[in-house]
This record gives C-alpha cells, sequence and structure tokens, in this order.
C-alpha cells in the first residue's frame, strides 16, 4: 500500500527543511497547500478513484506552467502567472501526485550546467563541489536527495539527461510529441521535450505511462536478443578519467544479459551535436525569448543572454544549409541504427565543478552535450540511467533510439543498472521450490559458498518450508551452506516488496570475509522453531 | 507505329526554324547531334529494346544538367560544363527521347513571369503580347509549339504549372522525392521539384513514369466517386475577367462527371503563399547562389540578384517562426483536405502582358503565386491542365492533392478538360462497325441531326466500307445524316493520328448553321467512287 498522500508531503517538507538547498527551488508552495491537496488526494483515493501516483510528490522545473505559481524560466523579471497548469502538470495532478514548487533551472534552459540562474547555481546532490547538470538542475537534484519522488524537466540538448548522470538518477527524454509542450516557455520550439526524473527506472516510466498523450508508446520489434550498436570507445573523444572504463562495462553488462552488440560510426551524431549551438540552430532561441533578451532586465544570466543575443544577427541563409545539412546527417545516423535496437552512449563525456564551469561557461557546457545534442536534431528517443559509478561518483550511460521505442529504450537500459549481490540459505537456493522466483527476476547464480561460522538456522513453521537464519554473538554460530545470486536492483527491491512475514532481507556475513543482502528472519518465528544448525544448512536438513 | 526517332527530330528542327522564337532557347543542340542520338534510338528500337519514349523529342530547362551543354540557370556568367546527365535527363534519355536542348527561364528560378532573363523575356506561344509564364518559360512554350513533345521544368512556386496554364498545356508538379532533383541548380533546396510538361495528360503521365524513382506512385483510394474540394469563389481574390466563371465552369464540369464537390477554407493555402517571398523562406535562394549573386555580375537579372541579395539579410529567428506557422498552417490544410481527393483551383488568378510585368516585375509576380505557392511548402502533389479559354486564351486549372496521389490527380484532371465534338456520316455512326471506336475514347452521342445541305456523300473502296463527304460549293449540294458526338479532346486527338488513308478530319458544316470537326475524304479517293447523296445518308444507303 503506497503512503498516504498526506504523510509523503510532510516527509517531503521536512526532508527539504533539513537538506537546506535553497538553490534547488524557484518557488516551493507553501506547505499547508501541499497538505491541502493532499487530504484531497487522499480523500478521492479513500473514495475509490483510481490514483496512479497517489502517495507521490512532484517538483516542477521553473519553465513549465503551475497554475498558482509564476512562471519564471529562470528569470524573475521574465515572469508571468500561467492561468492554468501545463498539460504535462495537469495529468500528474488527476492522477494524484501534489506538486511541491518550481525548481532552479539554466535561463531560458539554455545551458547543460545548472548555474546560469539568479536562483544561484545548483550543486550535485552527490558532490556539493560539483554541478548539478542542466538546465533541469533543480528538478533532478530534488529527486536525487529523496524530495520528490517524480520531477519534471525539458529536454532541448540534453537537459532532462546530463543532470539524470550527475545525480544518479533515472531521467526519460520521450519521443518528441509523446508529452505535450504546451505551457511550457520554448528553448527551441521545434526540439523542445518534456522529461521525465525519477530514482527508478520502474517510477520514471509509470510517471510516463500518465504524462504520455494517448498512452504509453509499445514499439514491436522482431524476437530475438536486443541488438545495441556500440560506437569504438576512440570515437567518444576525451572523457573523464575512468569513464571509458566505465562505459566499456556497461556495454559488457548488456552483452552479459544476452544483448548482440554491433559497431556503429559516431561521426554523425558528434557532427550534428556540435551544430546545436555552433550553427545557426541557435536563432531559435531568439525566435523564444530575444525581444525579452533585448530589454537587458539586470536579473538576465549573461553567458545566457550573450548567447541568445548573438543569435539575432544570424541569417536564415545559414539555417538553410545547416537544416539541409542535418537532414543528411540524419539519413546517416538513422541508416546506422537500422539494425539496431538502440545506440549506448556516455551520457556526458564528464563530470565539471562549479569553478571549472565558471573559469570556462562556454566550453565547459559545450562538452556536456557531445553525445545528448543530436537527440532531438534527430528526432530520436533516449533513456539516461545510473550505469556504475567512477571514483565514487555516478556514471551515466544513455540508450538512443528511434522515435517511438521508449519502451524498448527503458526495458534495455533495466539491464545497465549494476546488479546487486543476494546471499540465500532456504526456499530460493538452486531445486528448492523458490528458485524460480529468481531466475523470473533475471537473477544468476555466482557461486555456492558459505556464511560466516556466525549464524545459527531454525526451520520455521511456514509454507513453502523455509528456514530462519539467525546471527549469534555468543560464539555458538556455524557456517551455513548459502548461494550468492546476482541480480537487478529492481529484482531485489521487487523481492524485498514482496516478501512475507516472518522473512527479512539483511545483510548476510560470508566465510570470505565478504557480506552481501541475504534472507533473515524475525525473531517472534523463532519460538519452539526447530534449531537445524548441525545439518550444516537448509539442503542437507531438507534430505536427511 | 510511332514516328520514328529521327523523323521526329528532324520535324523538330524544321519547326524550330519556321517558329522564330529564339527566346525559347538557351542552348539549342546542333541538329547533327540530335540525328545521331535519334539514329541510335532508332538502332536500337529495331534491335528490339524497350523505349517507351523512343519518337519523342524533349526539351529541359536550363537549370537541369544535360551532359556536354553548359547549365546555366539563365545566367551565362554563371555556367558551368556538367560532368554527366542529371538523373531525371538520363532516365528520358534511356527510354529512347532525345534531347534538344535547354530552354530559357526566369534566372535562378526566381520567378513566375518567365521576363527575368538575359536571354529575353519569354512570350507566351498563343498571345505574343503576355508573358509565357515562369520560371519554366522556354519548356512550356517549346511543347506548346509542338516542337518538343515532353518537357522538362522546375517547380518551387509553381514554376511548373503557371507556364502550363499560360500555353494551354499540361503540367505535373510531382510529389517531392518522385523524381530526382540531384543535377539540378537548387532555388530552394527543400523545395525543388523536377516537373514535366506535354500537350496531353497520357504523354505526361508516360513520361513521369519513366521519371519516377521507384516506378510511378499509385496510392490506393476508397471505391466511389471522386471528393472534390472546392472553396468558395469570393476567397480566390481578384481574378482576370471572365476567370471566376471559368473555375466555376471546370468544378461543375468535375460534378457533371460524377464527382462530388465540397467546400474547403482557402485561408491557410493563401497565408501561406504569401509566406513563401514575403516571409523568411526566400532565404533559401540566397543559401543556394548567394555567393554568386553577390560577386554582382552584369548579365545578373537586376529583379532577381535584388530578391536573392535581400535575401542575404533575413536573421534566422524569423525563419524558426516562420516554419512554426508554416506547420500550423500545413496542418489546417491538411485537416481540410482530410475527406477530398483533391482541390481544384485556377492555376493563376490571371494572365499579365509583358508590359504589366515590366511596368511592376515584383506584385505582377507575387500575384501569379497566389494558389502555387503553398503546394511544395506543403508537401503536396499538383497537375496543371487546360480547362477551356477565356476570350480565347487559356484557363488553366490545377488539382493539388496529398504527397503520392499524383496518379489519382491526373486521373481527375482528365475529367476536367472541355469535351470537344465530331460530326461523323459514316461508319462511327450508332450501329456501324466503328462506332465501337468512339465509345472507347469516352464519347457520348449528342443529336441525331443533318449536314448544311452543301455536301455529296460517295461510297468508297475501304474496309470496313465508308463514305467520303465532299463540299460542294456548285450548288449541287445536299443535306446528309449526320450524328454529332461529344469527346474529350484527347480523344479526338487519338482518332486522328489513328486515322487511315484516305479518311481526313475536317470541319462540317450542319443543318443548325453550327460547324464542329468531322470526317471528310481526301479527293483522289474520289477516282471511280459510286455517288449516294441520292440516299440522304449512309445508313440509308447501307439498308436500301
Amino acid at each position: 500500500m503506497p503512503p498516504t498522500a498526506l504523510s509523503r508531503v510532510r516527509a517531503a517538507y521536512d526532508l527539504i527543511a533539513r537538506a537546506d538547498r535553497a538553490d534547488v527551488w524557484i518557488t516551493l508552495r507553501p506547505q499547508r497547500d501541499a497538505e491541502a491537496d493532499a487530504r484531497d488526494v487522499d480523500a478521492r483515493h479513500t473514495a475509490g478513484e483510481r490514483l496512479p501516483l497517489a502517495g507521490t510528490v512532484v517538483a516542477v522545473k521553473g519553465n513549465i506552467d503551475v497554475a498558482g505559481l509564476p512562471t519564471t524560466a529562470g528569470c524573475p523579471s521574465f515572469a508571468y502567472e500561467p492561468g492554468h497548469d501545463a498539460p504535462a502538470v495537469a495529468r500528474l495532478k488527476a492522477a494524484g501526485s501534489v506538486v511541491l514548487g518550481t525548481t532552479n533551472m539554466d535561463q531560458f534552459a539554455t545551458g547543460l550546467v545548472g548555474t546560469r540562474s539568479p536562483y544561484g547555481a545548483v550543486r550535485s546532490a552527490l558532490d556539493p563541489e560539483r554541478v548539478a547538470g542542466g538546465s533541469s538542475s533543480g528538478s533532478a537534484v530534488a529527486v536525487a536527495l529523496g524530495i520528490a519522488d517524480i520531477a519534471l524537466g525539458t529536454d532541448t540538448a540534453g537537459s532532462g539527461r546530463v543532470p539524470a548522470a550527475f545525480n544518479g538518477i533515472v531521467g526519460l527524454k520521450p519521443t518528441r510529441g509523446l508529452v505535450a509542450t504546451d505551457g511550457v516557455v520554448p528553448a527551441c520550439a521545434s526540439l523542445d521535450c518534456v522529461s521525465v526524473f525519477a530514482r527508478t527506472l520502474p517510477e520514471a516510466r509509470l510517471a510516463l505511462g500518465v504524462l504520455a498523450q494517448g498512452g504509453a508508446p509499445s514499439t514491436p520489434r522482431a524476437p530475438g536478443p536486443w541488438r545495441i550498436a556500440v560506437p569504438p570507445t576512440a570515437q567518444l573523444g576525451e572523457l573523464d578519467d575512468g569513464w571509458a572504463e566505465a562505459y566499456e562495462a556497461a556495454a559488457a553488462r548488456l552483452e552479459a544479459a544476452g544483448a548482440e552488440l554491433r559497431p556503429i560510426g559516431l561521426a554523425p551524431f558528434t557532427e550534428a551535436a556540435a551544430m546545436l549551438y555552433e550553427g545557426a540552430f541557435v536563432a531559435e532561441r531568439y525566435t523564444a525569448v530575444g525581444s525579452f533578451v533585448d530589454k537587458g532586465t539586470p536579473d538576465l544570466d549573461p553567458t545566457v543572454a550573450g548567447i541568445i543575443g548573438r543569435a539575432r544577427g544570424i541569417p536564415a541563409h545559414r539555417l538553410f544549409e545547416d537544416q539541409a545539412r542535418l537532414a543528411s546527417l540524419r539519413a546517416a545516423a538513422l541508416a546506422g541504427l537500422r539494425d539496431a535496437d538502440a545506440l549506448l552512449l556516455p551520457t556526458a563525456p564528464g563530470h565539471p565543478t562549479v569553478a571549472e564551469v565558471a573559469a570556462d561557461p562556454l566550453g565547459s557546457n559545450a562538452r556536456l552535450g557531445r553525445f545528448t545534442n543530436s537527440t532531438n536534431l534527430f528526432g530520436l528517443a533516449a533513456v539516461a540511467v545510473p550505469a556504475g559509478t567512477v571514483a565514487g561518483r555516478p556514471f551515466g550511460a544513455m540508450l538512443v533510439g528511434p522515435a517511438g521505442t521508449d519502451e524498448n529504450l527503458a526495458t534495455i537500459a533495466g539491464l545497465l543498472t549494476p546488479p546487486v549481490r543476494l546471499a540465500v540459505v532456504g526456499a530460493h537456493l538452486t531445486g528448492q521450490p523458490l528458485n524460480p522466483q529468481l531466475l523470473a527476476l533475471g537473477a544468476r547464480r555466482v557461486r555456492t559458498t558459505r556464511t560466516a561460522p556466525v549464524y545459527r538456522l531454525y526451520a520455521l513453521d511456514t509454507d513453502p518450508a523455509k528456514p530462519g537464519l539467525v546471527h549469534t554473538t555468543d560464539g555458538s554460530g556455524a557456517p551455513v551452506e548459502a548461494e550468492e545470486w546476482e541480480l537487478p536492483a529492481e529484482g531485489l527491491g521487487l523481492l524485498a516488496a514482496a516478501l512475507p512475514r516472518p522473512m527479512a532481507l539483511g545483510r548476510v556475513a560470508l566465510a570470505d570475509g565478504s557480506s552481501v543482502p541475504g534472507f533473515l528472519c524475525e525473531p517472534d518465528a523463532l519460538d519452539g522453531a526447530r534449531d537445524i544448525t548441525a545439518y550444516g544448512g537448509w539442503r542437507a536438513y531438507r534430505t536427511g
């Protein structure tokens, strides 16, 4: 059962107070307003209304209309009071999510850094020395900190994906047209998409299903293994230390999960990416807000105002040239993707510090878009997910595919998340009755081993029969036969969510000194249970 | 049997000499070169090669590459020697057509008038006071004068249709992508199409079938009557005298042929049409040839150079605005066409004189594109056909439909051509052996009547038996039983083309004082033929 909306809202405001991250918000709603909405959701839920997002809270990027809050696009003097919610916001609310407020962003969504804002530079949720990434910086951090369950961003050059990578969360950049962009201050009106942040893929997919006009997309494909296009690492260009290895590990993970890797040339993608700011396409930003920027209000971010102001003079004949070149690059890119379900890329080439961005605002930003800039120019869909860590910081990988393949990309992305371990000692062991549960969750057995000699094993009164593993500190413990399995974190979460009393998930020490998650049991289940430690394990007890 | 290629080429050069229309050509090939090609075609034909265009000659607009001839785009200082034929030219040649030369045009295909050329203003084939229309002026006149059977034009704003209207011929503006535009000097590269001129729809369709990449298009449709969208005449704006009536007559003709007329609002079409030159789209012309025009060579047409030069300064942010507006107009236009097979329009709003165009080069040109300018902006297909006359000059109508409906549009256009009359007195009479020929050509009997009393009738020595109708001026004539039929002009042309000796087509006076085309015979066939005038007609003679 999901938390009540009211308790979820209260927890969010507690966390906002404790997190002390004013840089995340442009307009935080008064807690009593959010609580009133939450009470309404709880009443609707109680009345039997189907509310797939009841019990969730959402943060909305500052360039998306929320009725009752000013839409600023990161610029106070630009602000207006929208008459009603953007359709994307309205859909989340209708599904039971409660809006917390609007979030900080690179002004006019012009940037991938998250520092171009008079509301302050936004720092990464995981490393305050480094940028949060932008332009949807506040939305990503609100999710990464656990304040919001879902956040809306926008994505033109990569604004819905780079911040996901820099904060260790999921970012869905849907096929253009899937989510309405009405009520969004345009950056490049012909490219803009509303994007979704969440901590896990299932949450993000659920939100996208609610947001999608006409339902979530489902592109049928021929049966068979996923086919993943992987460019030679050399074509990725210069990356932060360790990122090439992390990328190759992500590709290896897909291959280990049964995908077929095939080479692809990255040249059309990187050439198009460079065109987004260096070519004539940037003029569309002047179309959107140029006449406002020309007024020169003092709260304009100087870097943003410079980019948009310079775009005024770009001639239309250069735009025609660039559009023709883009069409030919797009054809080459689609040809490269013809026999693949997705292209695997790092989400960004590296993660700069706030100081590095301040020292070179344009150069650092341009580098960040190397892999994301081409996606909307080519009309593709993309999913950015955490795919491991490098030096303790998140490494983000991205799957890019043809329009309409959003669901496929999310499914493939699920294979990228580094697997987690699980120690089992009873009914989930190979050949035992609950082992098929593990297999259905995509788990594979790593090894058969034993626990550290600090446990006792009891036969519990359950159906099916299960043992209870109990840690001892009195020296009476013994090693117990165990299997170590590897499975997607999502699978472990599903196991945990479905756990029946008196079973529990905890940390289990193994014979080699490592410790992994494993099944334990609640103490009250041991009352009158038979101690079977002497058998050395559940399997020996059952066959003995 | 088609004429041999050699005899067709010789006839073309004879006609070129007699027509004395130097304004039609930019580069006319030496007759011996064309004859050499013709001999080659005849040899291939004799060797059994399938050559659907054997025996035809083609004129090629001056902005399309023909190997061995300079490509000028109407500007001598721009000329280059192409290494090979444009694919469109190569396909016609491969099918047996012989190229006569390259034709005059509005410089850089920038115009709908046909007067913007250092090679001279091109006059209409039918009225030398008036313009030929452009930019494919020379190609249209070469066809209208009977010099060429087929001509290639290009169509961006209407250059393949306005000249068809002003010269009383057929112009097909194919769906973009159907005919390759490689080897064509671009006007607006994202809009340009190669177009086809011919005197009749079947000839034009045959040529399009040869030109089409991957075969001619065929869009299936639900059975039932053609559905024709017809705007209120008031929305057509100001037209030349009598043109509104001619337009309404064309609509009535479609309805009489079984089509269903349905109203449509023309606003999205006319607004988009105005954007083509008044908005930012014209900047694409600078992309194409701006750097050349900036050199200011003395053979630049001043009007063309002015248009392209001014396009240099149009900002890209305005182009984005126009592209967004166009997308919304296009959606409205396609919604309007959703329940129709085609939109019926006049091809142009009027036919100006050479002097009127000289007095107002920009205004007169802008008016001409009122109905054609939107077609390529919206990605549609169109067919322009003669649809009657006004004050003795051709009136052209146009059918516009969704991409891929080229064949449907041509079929509907066939219903537009005003039918012609034919008087028959012999083997083509109802019930006589050759009457099925008429029925197969779509003819219908209008009435049974008699000729004026100025004929004598003879029984000829033919198989099947036929009479010879002979006009007399010596007072010995008598009325002869006749039937008046109505049939497509194309049908009459086919009858004429297939006429065996000694039969002839001439003008026959009827009892009511009117005169219509009808069958006569050559005088030498009367030697020894029996005078059957006394029977009062062929039927009475045959049954008597």
